[in-house]
């Protein structure tokens, strides 16, 4: 990135369009979120939600003041290893305008080193199999896949109200039309 | 389980023995863990970490007032899939003395419910390669390896002092003798 401004922060409420337009341009987020104005308020409380915890992280990369990058660290502490602390990365997008330069590369560089000053012992991520050339970027980072990813999703949740990102009343599981 | 008295609940600090205990006798857990007395304070402070946070469970399965089962839950917000909450399982255990009775499966059927109560659309878990009889189970719940799971392991992070689990201030890389 020789001569460009590229910088690293917490993302802000105002940066949400900007954060939901990343993740609708995408070949697998296209099929799952709402790219649409006014955006659904559950963006909104997915945000609050992240950033009123001190367990999580939304973190933004610019390049001349225009939002490229995004990731969400979150660190969580576990009895494994003597009692110790992990940092879990989700939600990776890189504007597909400007791939190949190196942002993914910084943007991790950045959250690997958050991650150390967090005390975490280990990061870890998983990614899609039907991203080959995310998981072998992950490698390059020295990322191993010795682990199985396994989701189950729930099409059914009867959530608390408190909790719900989703005040409709809808099943969640419409969310992934 | 007929006849037996099966329960679940949150951990407490008096179950923190036992829990390490757990953890210790497991083929991977036995590299990892220190089965001393008295237990290392790391033990403590990850259990504190983890009470005192309203996103993180963790919780103990007692077969007639006995602990035989063990997991951690994680709730994390995420701008994905129009803002949602995942449920993240790790450090599942259940005792070798105990097994093929169907205490893993209740203690995730317990699990999974938790993860409706609290609004999630999915849960998720990584499982070493290496368990090919865990990731089996995990599948005939449901769960579908759709990810890859991939760990990076930090040498030598430079801790907070108010995150660190390790206030002796050695590397947390010498966490996996």
């Amino acid at each position: 990135m020789n001569g460009a401004a590229l910088n690293f922060r917490r993302a802000t409420r105002d940066d949400v369009p900007a954060i939901v337009r990343m993740l609708a341009h995408d070949p697998l987020g296209a099929r799952r979120e709402a790219l649409v104005s006014p955006l659904p308020e559950s963006y909104y409380q997915a945000f609050e939600a992240i950033d009123r915890d001190g367990n999580n992280e939304l973190v933004v990369s610019e390049l001349d003041g225009r939002i490229v990058g995004l990731l969400q660290i979150t660190f969580i502490p576990y009895m494994t290893y003597r009692g110790s602390w992990r940092a879990l990365i989700e939600g990776v997008r890189v504007d597909s305008e400007v791939r190949s330069r190196g942002i993914g590369r910084e943007l991790f560089a950045w959250a690997i080193d958050r991650a150390r000053q967090r005390g975490c012992h280990l990061v870890q991520l998983t990614s899609d199999k039907a991203r080959p050339d995310a998981i072998r970027f992950y490698e390059s980072l020295g990322f191993v896949a010795s682990h199985e990813g396994l989701k189950l999703h729930l099409n059914h949740p009867s959530a608390e109200p408190e909790m719900t990102p989703n005040p409709s009343g809808q099943p969640a599981g419409d969310l992934r039309r």
